[in-house]
């Protein structure tokens, strides 16, 4: 391959046509990466809570016809100018937060947003705004975050791509691309949950989950210990269950669903003197965090991250490394798995509470060849 | 003195009697002080924002006949059963936030919110609830905050009570005990400023520019440097001002108002990736602070504090020590003084926005003969 010019690619991918509509799985093009741009060839991709998010989302940034899915594995497929470090067959996941590594942000360990490239939800990729997919028409369909994982393969800025250890299992990276990584990295990295302490996690879906997995690796033995369904609290507001078992409020409490009425929740049910409130969802309605300004008062505090406060090329290898040492637990929040062509029962199973990750493999007979070393490469 | 069993005191005060009624000086009775409490005689008291927030409250916790005044400096006159590290005479300041030194909050570095004895603004005593004044027919005067320093007698609850080094003149002694500490606190112990950091205070009474004072000695080395009137902004929100002017938002926004809209507008001015809001000012219409929660999620945090995130008893003494090391400058913050007689001209000042801090003297002659050596004692 070396040496050739990438040319268009005409391949699978799983199109939205209009807002909440079932994803139509057709033929589409691809265009070569330009500078700064990597085309990865995707093995598998998981659906995140945000795809639904921004697939319900009638107007702007909601746009149509997209290509969604942000969560991902793959492998690189071929490179444009003025890419360094990555050559065709590197095993990357693409991430929605893209890291330049010499900005300010980049340069500080405070912060992971990176401001050479600010997130955002785009119609198109970063740079330059177009689109590098084409449908059958040659009419151009929309990219998601940047990503657009729901396609055999796909086109993402340098920025936004990280080299995973191979040995790290296709499913389990993909995991790391988003869910698991802004959870665990929310209490690892954000809040630095110390052992000993309080931790209460609003929504256990695959983040709220992966929040209780970074506690327990910063040193919390137990895992979870209580669960609460505020349905069977009767009159009871949950804060206040949470304050009486935590003999004063929670340590730190982590809004894991994205809705305002939650988040002054968790807020009501840290602790007063130190209580961390970590924003973590994105709010459904765009509806404000509303907090009781006398209450702040009293030693509280309310932070939020994109990602976990993780950076990307930095943390997600490390995070690769303790699954691999077996520090850290990923494999259990794969729930369920189908092909491309069946993607919206992945849609299904999450709207319906029934998955925490269903993995959405592009050719799992290819991948299971790879695993069994029948062969060497997925290019 | 020794062994005398202390006997009530007949005294003048500054008592109000009605919500935004001037106070009228009035002689009243302070009885002794109660088990672990400590009577004070006031030197001198000043004026804080508070005290006129909650003189304007008609509504409880506004309750009336009250004595106001919580920032004073004074001598203890005698104490009560098993107090123990202060005796008459003893240079002390009173302190709205207690310090019971032994409860989990007290005992972390984390927290400033003593558990044993939380604030509250309460009518009387703390432990009891009653008062120790009454007027002239008997009836009693509730307290404020559980420091009253409108009067040259009152009884404190010892874990509110602190030992200032009687090198500190009284007028600068008596900033420590609220407005000064506070502002310089939070900038000092709770956002823990650093140098070269950008800073933008909302609100420049004498609380904001003590957080400015608190910058400087936390490395800052040119104090302010810019004003914004948001009057002559026309159309252009102040956040916007402000982000223009820090080339991306202050790494550090405080709020030293009071106001919901202008804890709204710190925090659109803090920097996505790290910027702290820092909420000092007490909300005067108990408005909810209302934070757009997708913002919230670009790494930006927002705590609250009172008095600073200082422990009283931990942290005073350090500061007066740096007063005097001439590391902190507090004497400009005093613009006017009167006698107890004119405290209500200490109120119009505050009001017409004309004084800072307007100190209340409560014998000037006896406090200007015992700075001359030429007495030994206040009492």
């Amino acid at each position: 391959m070396a040496g050739q010019i990438p040319q268009p690619i005409r391949c699978k991918a799983a199109v939205c046509r209009a807002a909440g509509e079932p994803l139509a799985v057709e033929e589409i093009v691809v265009d070569p990466p330009k500078a700064h741009e990597v085309r990865i060839k995707i093995v598998c991709t998981s659906l995140c809570h945000s795809d639904v998010t921004f697939w319900r989302m009638q107007d702007f940034p909601g746009v149509f016809p997209r290509i969604f899915g942000h969560e991902a594995f793959g492998v690189v497929e071929s490179v444009g100018e003025h890419v360094e470090g990555f050559a065709a067959g590197d095993p990357v996941v693409p991430t929605f937060l893209g890291q330049c590594t010499e900005c300010v942000d980049c340069a500080s360990e405070r912060s992971n947003v990176c401001s050479t490239y600010r997130f955002a939800v785009r119609p198109g990729m970063p740079r330059d705004g177009t689109a590098r997919f084409r449908d059958r028409h040659g009419a151009p369909i929309h990219h998601f975050l940047g990503v657009s994982s729901f396609s055999e393969y796909t086109v993402v800025d340098a920025n936004q791509v990280v080299r995973v250890d191979p040995a790290v299992p296709p499913a389990t990276a993909s995991l790391l691309s988003c869910g698991a990584t802004t959870g665990v990295g929310a209490a690892w990295k954000l809040a630095k949950v110390e052992p000993g302490s309080s931790v209460a996690i609003f929504g256990l879906g695959a983040v709220g989950l992966a929040v209780a997995e970074g506690a327990r690796i910063c040193g919390k033995k137990f895992g979870v210990t209580h669960f609460i369904n505020p349905q069977e609290l009767g009159d009871k507001p949950v804060s206040q269950a949470i304050i009486e078992m935590t003999d004063g409020g929670a340590d730190y409490c982590f809004e894991c669903i994205g809705l305002a009425s939650v988040m002054s929740d968790a807020f009501r049910s840290s602790r007063e003197g130190w209580g961390k409130t970590i924003i973590l969802g994105v709010e459904m309605h765009g509806a404000p965090l509303s907090i009781p300004s006398l209450e702040i008062l009293n030693g509280k505090c309310v932070m939020g991250s994109l990602f976990g406060g993780v950076k990307p090329k930095q943390d997600i290898p490390i995070l690769a490394d303790k699954y691999l040492n077996k520090e850290l637990e990923l494999d259990k929040f794969i729930t369920h798995e189908v092909p491309l062509k069946d993607i919206n029962t992945a849609f299904d199973l999450l709207l319906q509470g029934k998955s925490l990750r269903c993995t959405i493999w592009m050719d799992k007979e290819m991948s299971r060849l790879k695993e069994q070393g029948k062969i060497t490469s997925y290019i």
